[in-house]
């Protein structure tokens, strides 16, 4: 019988130019530059460049991607009434899976996968995120703002003021830090749709289905709801202990890759206690520091520390989102990482086919409706 | 370094007990029973049954499986108003993804993956890929027939007439023969989505933009367009022979998992004899002939063999569907193997994320965008 390769953990299906994952060590890539140097000192913008074209833009190029994304930040029609024909009552990424899936509809992302589209697709998550969120809130969709970059036109959508130069500055860090992390779930979702040489935007929505999950990217409001029950730092001790005594995962520790610090965590916690009410961030900093301990006198075999989930929630209820924006917010970001493997598989393209094991009956005689008077046997 | 899985051609990624390919003697099995003998005898829903719970179904339970397969099949009214606000002009495959995510967001798949997800989401496909059709011809849509199968009620849906026996027979037969292929490119999407613990909307809508692409379930049109190029039987060696020396690839034949004839293949022989006008199969018949000659000559290692498409192509033609709904009724067929195989892989889940090989460049220093004046080298 074939070795069954369950959840392709440590199957290397691709290679790749784009990020690169040090799990042992806490490190994350993009295309040669350190996560952390990037969060610093880079802007969405330029980390869509580096991730789509391979190098960090010069001024000129980074102009140039700008003036691109602005322009492509207006919905079409198509896209705007199909947002509006949906359920107000709709999970948000059910809504923005299926805005980019009418995107697509109306657009044709024809011939080959090309950097346009990726801008189209990436241009257009805000604009769907936060048409349906004004739409649900009895508020009309405003037009984008070409002079706001794409993490403050993002904010504007929703808000309709134009939003300070920290929260902006907060949010942009954020998409930075999430754009790409190796063959994740929906990364790699995005990869065997587009190996069969179906569109990008086709891979995108498949992408989104899969980020949804609370697997993956589906679950940074859940370490919102755990802090809020938590309430006050002086629970944290009593409420983890009951948690754990009771079997239940913590939320926000613990990564499949990872068996030491996320980097992103790192870099989001500085960013939560910029971006966060004091006392909610003392909170989330004793939790975090009970969670560490009592995980690892209880599972001391396992390396679980804290995931890029804990602060993102911290960041992104800071930024002023609500709960259940966060993963379609994740899927803003993560669109470059997408749409930049998308074009990665396309240049040295194989279908994406693997094999299965057969498990079930076989040799089973075929006895037509009028004869099958007993149930066959389970 | 480590081996590169590419493709995924060979790996084992999941046991299933859905269905067998044994690509070296040409036999397809579900669940037990060879596929020959299911086209033969069954029809489509009892093949639904077969794959969402693993036997055949007597009377009772055919009857209630139908009957609530048909009371699903009328869309909530934001699906239509979705397809509405799609343009006319608009691909029948992004439309048909993009009618299902709005139902995944009208109808909410939440809680555990269930069969009656599976039976809306199978009952709503023709519904949706109808009313597309109608709509973009100026037709209203028309409401589904509970008295009619389920190919029966989806040639109504398109024609808003009653088919002929023979029609619906042949369709549910195409129906039957292409729910479920093993581990396929747009199925494995399915089970990737899944094992994120999203829903079994995302799932579905992830696969058909899966089987959009053309080295999947997107090319089945280009058969007719070959043979309508042809035109009559005596012009088929002059064209052929043309083709090949181009180094164009015929459009039906090879498979990468068939290394013996489709089974499917002579299963849809037989129903396009039946099901098209003589002339046109005759035409077919010719140019199999030729072509499995040629490229047996012409590449006489390589086992090339008629595959599904071939056949396919003049069956729906002959049930009177326009080229471009083609794939979309592949979709309509293999929406069942798609949401069997998500109920197989939560029954005993683990997260679908594979690695990749970082090839990209290393240790690069960041310089901030006002320091960086000339381009990075590639």
């Amino acid at each position: 019988m074939a070795q069954i390769a369950k959840g392709l953990e440590g199957v290397v299906v691709s290679d790749t130019a784009l990020s690169h994952i040090d799990g042992e060590r806490g490190r994350l890539i993009y295309s040669g530059y350190d996560i952390a140097d990037l969060a610093h000192g880079a802007t969405f913008e330029e980390v869509a460049h580096l991730l789509w074209l391979g190098h960090l833009p010069d001024e000129a190029e980074l102009a140039e991607l700008k003036a691109k994304l602005a322009g492509f930040r207006e919905l079409p029609a198509a896209v705007v009434d199909t947002i509006r024909a949906l359920p107000k009552t709709a999970e948000p990424m059910d809504v923005v899976r299926t805005g980019v899936s009418a995107l697509g509809a109306a657009q044709r992302f024809s011939g080959p996968a090309s950097v346009e589209h990726a801008m189209v697709l990436t241009a257009s998550m805000p604009s769907i995120v936060a048409a349906f969120d004004r739409l649900r809130r009895g508020l009309e969709p405003v037009a984008p703002r070409s002079d706001l970059n794409h993490a403050g036109n993002y904010l504007y959508l929703l808000s309709g003021e134009v939003p300070s130069e920290q929260r902006t500055r907060a949010l942009d860090t954020y998409l930075t830090l999430t754009a790409d992390h190796g063959l994740n779930a929906s990364t790699f979702t995005a990869r065997v749709i587009a190996s069969t040489l179906s569109d990008m935007g086709s891979a995108v929505v498949g992408a989104i289905g899969a980020l949804k999950g609370p697997l993956h990217g589906g679950a940074p409001a859940l370490v919102l709801d755990m802090l809020r029950s938590i309430g006050k730092p002086e629970n944290a001790e009593a409420w983890l202990t009951a948690a754990l005594d009771r079997g239940e995962r913590l939320m926000g520790f613990g990564h499949r890759v990872y068996k030491a610090e996320d980097p992103r965590a790192r870099v989001l916690r500085s960013l939560a206690e910029r971006t966060s009410e004091i006392d909610f961030f003392k909170l989330a900093v004793r939790v975090e520091d009970l969670a560490l301990k009592m995980l690892h006198e209880r599972k001391p075999d396992r390396k679980l520390y804290t995931n890029v989930e804990f602060y993102s929630a911290a960041v992104m209820h800071g930024v002023g989102l609500p709960d259940d924006l966060f993963t379609p917010t994740f899927a803003v970001s993560r669109v470059t990482g997408w749409t930049a493997h998308v074009i990665e598989q396309l240049k040295d393209n194989r279908l994406i086919r693997p094999a299965s094991e057969y498990v079930g009956p076989v040799g089973l005689t075929f006895v037509p409706l009028e004869r099958r008077s007993t149930r066959a046997p389970a």
